[in-house]
């Protein structure tokens, strides 16, 4: 199936991003021909989703190269400032520190050729590992929504927190890719959508989404889900993350980790869809993973307008942490891992065919 | 403490309701003359919380026979009218039904006496009884804050869901009453308070009373309680309710059904504070309350803007059912009631002393 619109394009030698916070009323587009650009971008969440954030910032080392013609230590050494920076903009998404460490190796592959590459090759080179990111982040996806497959059963009834599809990732996303996948191929499915307080992303963008796919929908409040699965039948909940760490305690979207406990407490399956991207074995546990706290005002603004009263102290961590204890397995591109989870970098003993 | 604002007060022959949709950005008052006005505010909840929809409902009996002088059986079909009009205004509040049920009884009591008595005693006596349920709200309420005042340990941290205090009843409210009235006993409490999605009566109503009654509190998201009950020490929840079978099973807002499994598996005590007339005996198990869905707009729509696509299909049910099992105790007027459940007609025998 084609789709209606394009997260993260190049084009014209500029990154253009899907301009997220417009959704799900204006597609429009946002022109990044500098680094700066694409750091506020990610701040600003106009591009948002773990694999999307990793990929903008991919392309943004190569924005910052290219401000640098005039020498080839100048090319790199702008190219390894842009990385630092960029490393500066979100905290909690591994993807972010993923792609940028791919794109230090290459800076880091180029200088030791810098006696013999021209500036024009080293920005070719990392134009190119950026776009690898990018054509791997789509296999990685489709692998994903694969594996997950038979996971979904026909006529299943799904949960869903947050926004995890197309507009996180290069294309087909990862936990909404399962589902749209599995849409495709014609199970029939319904999805709730979880509208995910404070930012609203499963209202917004998965609502987008799922309707711009034709897969039938539902939003409720995040509150709901419990009751959900205590008036209707739910086959399973599935998520994305934005961490997994070696013992299996994911970080992803505020919420998660309620809507975890709400599942097991109803005996439903938990499934969290990522990228091996996304596992971060030298990360033990889940109270190891700094937690970013965003702005009060995402929780008591919306659209402008003021909720509760002018200055109210507010609590809003951006994620939490959900034990792997609690998550039945993970789809990844390599396969379904199904708990007790010990990641590390061999990860064929923890794997099941996809 | 002296109040910096009233939630209903019967006012130059009119029923005087502090307009909650404004709130917490606006102190003004809605003036009710008529059963279309009560009726009217009630449904769009001008006035919302089961205990002052009660009273506003008893006070609407009286405006419909006010509008019948011309004899003693016409006033008195004109506010057996009314209490049929006012039943239907919104179906899963018991304290509703209650209250109208006084005012049936009061008009059943005149109609025995309809040879003897005059219109003008007729009307009286109707609004005495509505003053008389609005004042025993009062003392009811301080009293089930006296009865809580033991449950909340010094320097407690709180989670509370949705809006239960001064404005959803005649004054102090139910599990805010306890709150309050441990504050202004002198322990240092902080209360969290769960925004309460859709309507939002945490962040704006609860926030505006907390911080009218200068009790140190904070706002999260619904879904953060989990994330917080594992981050921060929480000491316990409390939270009020809309009906109460005879086997505990509890209906209150949306969400309080994840935050009772979420304090459940955090091994956080669960309270929920009500007047025994919201105690239900004939209702016998949770399955048997008819549940309330409220528009989809609520959800996709915040202050009117637009935050799904429209035509996005939304469910959108006003209450939830917490089963006994995960309550706690029940904190009332006439004491703690702790499980497990067996509400009668009886009901010394669950109570212990206040």
């Amino acid at each position: 199936m084609s789709r209606p619109f394009r997260s993260i394009v190049w084009q014209d030698e500029m990154l253009v991003l899907l301009d997220q916070k417009r959704l799900p009323h204006e597609v429009t587009y946002k022109h990044c021909a500098t680094v700066s650009d694409v750091f506020d971008a990610i701040v600003d969440m106009t591009v948002r989703g773990a694999p999307a954030i990793g990929i903008a910032a991919a392309y943004g080392v190569f924005l910052g190269a290219r401000t640098a013609r005039n020498g080839v230590e100048q090319c790199l050494q702008a190219a390894h400032a842009a990385c630092q920076n960029l490393s500066q903009s979100r905290p909690t998404a591994v993807n972010l520190f993923w792609a940028l460490g791919k794109m230090q190796s290459a800076i880091e592959a180029l200088t030791t050729r810098r006696q013999t590459v021209t500036v024009s090759e080293c920005l070719e080179q990392l134009l190119q590992t950026a776009h690898q990111i990018f054509q791997d982040d789509i296999a990685t996806n489709l692998a994903i929504a694969k594996a997950g497959f038979d996971l979904i059963p026909n006529h299943a009834s799904i949960v869903h927190h947050c926004n995890t599809g197309s507009l996180a990732t290069a294309d087909y996303g990862t936990a909404l890719g399962v589902i749209r996948y599995a849409h495709e191929q014609g199970k029939q499915i319904h999805v709730f959508l979880d509208e995910t307080r404070p930012r609203m992303q499963g209202a917004s963008l998965s609502a987008f989404e799922m309707k711009s796919f034709g897969v039938p929908h539902t939003v409720i409040v995040d509150s709901a889900s419990g009751f959900l699965m205590k008036q209707k039948k739910i086959d399973l909940c599935i998520v994305g993350c934005d961490r997994v760490c070696a013992n299996g305690d994911t970080a992803n979207k505020i919420g998660t980790y309620n809507l975890a406990l709400v599942a097991r407490a109803h005996q439903v399956p938990f499934y969290v869809a990522a990228p091996w991207s996304t596992i971060d074995p030298d990360t033990a546990t889940g109270s190891d993973i700094e937690i970013e706290e965003r702005a009060g005002s995402e929780i008591t603004q919306i659209l402008g307008s003021q909720i509760a009263p002018v200055g109210t102290a507010v609590w809003n961590p951006a994620f939490d942490v959900t034990p792997g204890s609690l998550i039945t397995a993970f789809v990844t591109e390599r396969g379904i891992a199904s708990a007790p989870y010990a990641f590390s970098s061999a990860p064929s003993s923890v794997l099941s065919a996809p």
